[in-house]
């Protein structure tokens, strides 16, 4: 019988002060010793990004019964690879990314710092989900979300998660949900991706921006269209990103 | 009939400068038109990030028939992006990325920029390949390659690739091959990820390093073993990282 409570490794790529992040805590309070390792300001876009030129350290930002909140310079997968060695040998339960502000269904998976934490989290064998509210906002209101986060996260320590599977969680921004859905990425790209940026005395400077371009609007399958009718969307995210189904043909190319 | 000569867009995660780059751009000569948008310093395990927080910006630092290098300040991702971006209406027939100085092969697929690079020009649907030698040295000997660099381009460049779909091609550090095996991704691990950094005047301080683990060294279907014996190493990789495999389990949860 396991005597120890539940481990939780929290992490983000919105900073460890986001809102998203303290409410995600508050969430989850009670079900076992939570350990944040977040970033110490934005990493929005981080992806899998690890730091290698500069040493990384880290802090601790706050302690309260069962929650201790460090900040760390590094990237959000840095946050991952350093709490599990300075926790170890006692291995997390589970790992967590977000709540993010905003989006990371459809190819912002690939992007997405959120999604780093969650398959750094996931290579490392632990069970792994992220969550992330369609809003950017600082102040996003979360309140429909958490009772949700909580009983996916207890479901999530109770079943476990397979080798390799991890969970992108995507929820919509309305007040209620219709329901939730198990969901496959969405086909789409980023379009517009650059604004100028005035220099007082240089030329090509660019903010990077973008417009989401959904291609298949009409697919219920799809993570976006789940968003876009008020579901909760859940898409199972592999590690092995083999494409299988391309091998007979490229073996046949003689190369 | 099309009129224009192919063109090549490359970029890596080594910089603009480095060695692997400058013989990827020999070994290309004459296929077509080649515009390189590279980083102006290593951005190693940059994966897919890009840059939210500051502008970025390039320029042009060399030009000869055929060929022009551009440095960016941002990532690999924004160097394929931006690269798209002032080039349209143009588009590039295939992206490349590398030669990469270092293993991208098994689990390093998500975090290498090398293949940051190649994802980011596979999401714009354009065809795209990453090169990688493993041998991290900055004057590694690329020589053996070029043949097989050169060539698969060429095959790319007349079959295409799937929608969705790039390669992963990595190359042991060997002067000889003993063949092209089409893999899959290795399932395996980093290990003893940091070493203390010292510090001046401050506690955790740390360099993030590593070992690899591989978990499945005798199965010869993998790209970790073709490596280990010699093998060039060719890894479809697919965007859509859906796990199809598990919806119906999770369905079963009543989440």
């Amino acid at each position: 019988m396991k005597k120890e409570k539940p481990l939780l490794l929290l992490s983000n790529d919105d900073g460890f002060d986001a809102k998203g992040l303290n409410e995600l805590i508050d969430a989850l309070r009670g079900l076992g010793e939570i350990i944040v390792m977040a970033p110490d300001g934005p990493r929005s876009g981080f992806s899998n990004c690890f730091t290698t030129q500069v040493p990384v350290h880290y802090k601790l930002v706050r302690q309260e019964p069962d929650v201790k909140v460090f900040s760390c310079s590094g990237t959000p997968t840095d946050c991952v690879k350093l709490a599990l060695h300075k926790l170890a040998p006692r291995r997390p339960d589970i790992v967590i990314g977000g709540i993010n502000h905003g989006d990371n269904s459809a190819i912002n998976v690939h992007y997405s710092g959120t999604m780093g934490v969650v398959k750094e989290g996931c290579m490392k064998g632990i069970s792994s989900v992220a969550f992330s509210l369609c809003n950017h906002d600082l102040d996003a209101d979360f309140k429909p979300l958490l009772p949700y986060v909580r009983s996916i996260t207890e479901k999530v320590l109770n079943n476990g998660l397979p080798k390799g599977i991890c969970l992108n969680i995507n929820f919509p921004n309305v007040p209620v949900f219709n329901g939730v859905k198990v969901c496959r990425q969405t086909d789409g790209d980023w379009i517009k991706e650059f604004v100028p940026c005035s220099h007082p005395s240089r030329e090509n400077y660019f903010w990077v921006t973008g417009e989401y371009k959904n291609f298949e609007p009409d697919s219920p399958d799809t993570d976006h269209w789940a968003l876009d009718h008020g579901y909760v969307a859940i898409t199972p995210t592999k590690i092995d990103v083999t494409a299988y189904e391309f091998m007979d043909e490229l073996n046949s190319w003689n190369l």
